[in-house]
């Protein structure tokens, strides 16, 4: 996270004691997602141009101080906003696409009912609330001029500035040469479809903060289209950067359609799980045809990214056969059934060119997915594993090649001890392309924690150069996360990210650690809890052990209570050798304060002992 | 964790079914502490001799097979075994103890009021249930004859394998004689006061399994003895391999009694904290006396370990002043308020190698503390920090002369990437003593998920030879861990321990895992719930997604459904290259078959779709 001065507008500035109205309301509500939170408020930081306003959440300490955080929360947290689900988020960039004149609107793709699946026969059929086409839907969609690459990365090797660029620059405190060098390198990714103007454009790579994705999903059985945008907007109120729609089954172009307007993140996809759908789940009837069909159809609809699995590979899959998992990547799997009932060369691969060309004329990033990644620790950094790997490097220089932004996908499942061999390979065989892995898990005997045993390997491999973590709910291995569950991953991830930050010693990381440290050494709780990644968790359990008043102000904590706060030792040693006063002195007249302090919360009957740590 | 073939006696094998009864009711009812899971039971690995059996965790796998791991559940979870929290576990130690001959009973030191905080006028007097002195007590303490060392290190010393010594040997799958040779050099621990012969055996070293410790500790606010009994049986149910006994307050010496009597596990404390008890919160008042007194007490009660801030000397307090946070470790602000008030050298460094001879004659181990660690991000390797390590290995040297056991506390709060030099220089500084480290956690910014932030820094530090773990729960910084509270810290460090095993290679660590990996590949649910670290859990979230039957034996899980299987390809994969079946054919064969599947499974109006990963 980047904490700067924020230059605030006036905007912001006014929307704040009504953010804080709004907020003590949605607190107790709980209907977060659109939550604001009591201590902070929406501020926006302006770059060059008046439409180029950067969101930043600005929190107000007691001592008068505020910090500023990174925001991906979109317009939902801005009191001055008014969100509509039915209407969409405003198009951010339109004009900035509009501008360069490289695009052109045109007929697109007809929608069909297939694209819905609606081939399928559930038990469950018929449209529910939201079930709808997106009003105003399909309208025209654009993409690059005479087939024209209108890809950032084909802007920044052209030496352009994009407001995108410049977009990022400010969110990350960079300046925007860095943000051109580091796309035109191929190190980092900003991952923007033409058709996807609501964006607040993000940027992925080494050189920057460490981004989460959090995957959502809909479920023929338990969730509608309204979930599904519920549960994006959650995931990114809480900081996912990114969020994957990974829906199959009934709906599945209909719910994407509702999730793009409504993102103020990039969205992703696996197109070939759509593809499966249309074949109705029989991966040897998959064609080239079918899938290329579908890539449009979603890049005509503004997905961001998509996963490819095209380095799952005829020669490779025969390497998974003695392995104690096998492949269990469903795309992998999916590929490589298709391999083997045709015997032929996987169709991703054979036509990867073309496919290039297509995604170049809507700014869609690859995210080469990696298919025969390892599903146990038995099975960490095989011969399956890594060839996949060198194909992924080359098609990762294809993909360069035809001027298209790319990611490279990691694992899985890793013992810590094999981890930096995976992010070094990568590294050198993709020449420095973004990784975005998947955990990785660093054992399996966990399975209800797997956020917490995959949480230990993304912070290591995010600290060693990894670009992007998606991440893991506790029910992964075991069922469909709800929203709790999509809290706690991002939550985890969020700390994984921040934790690499640091390690990365990255510009303006440490700030935040240490705004919530002065805080706690001076009692500030409110501070404490508004600084926290999760303010709610922390005010409500603190206020479990200590009643809210007077702890909130009281000078010492739960831990030792008020008879002896070594805390209050500390700042009395700071007092002295800060200063110059007699240290005995100095110390018994602490004593006694503090004794006098004892005496006083004694009076009020909330004595409180609590040694669970030392 | 460990995975060997135990040679179950027959008392073991008729409990099984007792067992299995048992654990159906108890998982309903929820009381866990004496839980008894279905799909695994209580056996016992015999010794050289039938007074040393040693109890394992042998889960029954659907196949046939099954899996035996490390349990430190002690008696409460063998059904043939009848517990009384009132009469304690029985001596298993006591013979071995006796038949060395090297100790004498005594009339021992009269327990005093102050010893249970009389002195305190607490508006919540007055004694609960179980509030009350253990019955037959105060009863003769035993110590070493003549004052003589009557030690683990002392015995390994001269060549002698113990049966404690034997004991961890088949707990860890080690020769007795890697055990004596690892005591012997000071590179391990065995933790085993001659009045605490209740424990079941355990070891302490970067040789063995690395090990967790939980604290718990009586509020006057909020918990009673039984309580604390209740958490301490608790923890070790969850796999916790040591307790910290951390109460202040009132009742303290009957608390801990009552701990001690009913503890399978190895019991530490922080004398320091009753000794301020004695002298109302007074810092200034403490003598060495008073402190000395105390330790004695607590030796004649059974305390396996104790921690000693002797390492806070006066010349180090001032390099605290400029920190962040100063000092956060209660007894190292206990001690620097004391060196402050009075302007001289620490009372516990000045009379260290008294209290070695005191420690020697029960065999009570040293927990060097680390009081000077550092409490934030900004603070850590920093001056005052290092300053007392060295400190440390001072003091680790005349503790090993005095044939004491030793152990090195550490920190804290580190970042990622200044974690390794903490046990580097650890490792160099206290040649090769266990360490013992609090975390660290990674980042300051995550109050309410700090077993997370901690867990990471846990298993890092683990990997490089930490030797134990001290637990952090969800509500470090915040207030009173609650029981779940305490069981989220357990199962987050035991994570952390295991993927240090795996990271390390010990022998037999991967075993575990590939054994779960093996049930999922194969689709056997209740396996993996049963080989989870947490298997109530694991089943619950299953079931939240899928239905009980016929899901528990369906061949496929919540994440692809039953349309499509990556695992399913993945089996036929094996079966084609593993076997000479024509590819093509075989994967039509398998499609046929999962197609047939999915109607079967349909037809039962169960059709799920869960793309949450891929």
């Amino acid at each position: 996270m980047t904490i700067k001065d924020a230059r605030t507008p006036v905007s912001a500035q006014n929307s704040a004691p009504n953010s804080t109205r709004k907020s003590a309301q949605e607190d107790t509500t709980g209907t977060a997602g659109t939550g604001k939170s009591i201590g902070w408020h929406k501020a926006y930081v302006e770059g060059s141009r008046p439409d180029l306003r950067v969101p930043v959440r600005q929190v107000h300490l007691t001592n008068g101080q505020s910090v500023t955080l990174y925001d991906t929360s979109g317009p939902y947290t801005d009191p001055l906003v008014d969100t509509d689900v039915r209407r969409g988020l405003a198009p951010l960039r339109e004009n900035w696409i509009i501008a360069r004149g490289d695009t052109e609107e045109y007929a697109g793709r007809p929608v069909r009912p297939e694209d819905d699946g609606i081939k399928h026969t559930s038990p469950r059929g018929g449209l529910r609330n939201l079930d709808a086409v997106f009003p105003g839907r399909p309208r025209q969609p654009r993409r690059g001029r005479d087939g024209n690459a209108v890809t950032q990365l084909a802007y920044a090797r052209r030496g352009e500035i994009t407001p995108e660029m410049e977009y990022v620059a400010v969110r990350e405190n960079v300046s925007p040469e860095v943000v051109r060098e580091e796309i035109a390198a191929g190190r980092a990714v900003l991952p923007a479809n033409v058709n996807h103007p609501e964006i607040e454009p993000m940027i992925i790579g080494k050189r920057f903060l460490v981004k989460v994705n959090a995957n959502i999903g809909n479920s023929a059985v338990t969730s509608s289209i309204e979930e599904e945008v519920d549960k994006m907007t959650w995931a990114t109120r809480w900081g996912a950067d990114t969020v994957m729609d990974l829906s199959t089954g009934r709906n599945i172009h209909t719910t994407r359609e509702w999730v793009l307007r409504n993102s103020p993140v990039p969205i992703g996809t696996v197109p070939l799980y759509q593809a499966l759908e249309k074949v109705d789940g029989r991966a040897e009837e998959l064609t080239w045809e079918i899938y290329k069909d579908t890539v449009i159809e979603q890049a005509e609809q503004g997905v961001d990214y998509m996963t490819v699995h095209a380095g799952v590979r005829l020669p490779y899959v025969p390497l998974t056969a003695n392995r104690k998992t096998g492949i269990v990547s469903r795309g992998g799997s999916i590929m490589a059934a298709w391999c083997l009932a045709h015997h032929k060369e996987s169709f991703l691969y054979e036509n990867f060119e073309e496919l290039c060309e297509i995604l170049a004329a809507y700014d869609v990033t690859y995210s080469l997915g990696d298919g025969l990644r390892p599903g146990s620790i038995a099975d960490a950094n095989d011969e399956a594993q890594f060839a996949e790997l060198r194909t992924l490097g080359e098609l990762n220089r294809i993909a360069k090649r035809c001027n298209v932004q790319t990611m490279i996908e990691g694992p899985g499942h890793v013992p810590m001890h094999k981890i930096k061999e995976n992010i070094d390979l990568q590294q050198e065989i993709c020449d420095e392309a973004p990784f975005y892995t998947l955990g990785p898990l660093t054992t399996d005997v966990a399975p209800a924690y797997d956020h917490i045993t995959s949480g230990i390997g993304a912070a290591m491999i995010a600290w060693w150069g990894t670009a992007m973590l998606c991440y893991v709910t506790p029910k992964e291995h075991l069922g469909l996360p709800n929203r709790d569950d999509v809290k706690t991953g991002v939550i985890t991830y969020k700390i994984a990210a921040h934790a690499a930050d640091l390690a990365k010693g990255h510009p303006g990381a440490q700030e935040w650690d240490d705004a919530l440290s002065d805080a706690r050494f001076e009692f500030r709780w409110e501070d404490q809890f508004n600084l926290a990644l999760d303010p709610d968790t922390a005010r409500a359990f603190h206020d479990e052990t200590l009643p809210a008043e007077p702890a909130k102000t009281a000078h010492f904590c739960s831990m030792c209570g008020p008879k002896f706060c070594s805390m209050k030792i500390s700042q009395s040693i700071t007092e002295q050798f800060g200063g110059t006063a007699a240290a005995g002195a100095t110390a018994e007249e602490v004593a006694e304060g503090m004794l006098q302090k004892s005496r006083e919360f004694a009076e009020r009957g909330n004595r409180v002992y609590l040694p669970m740590v030392d």
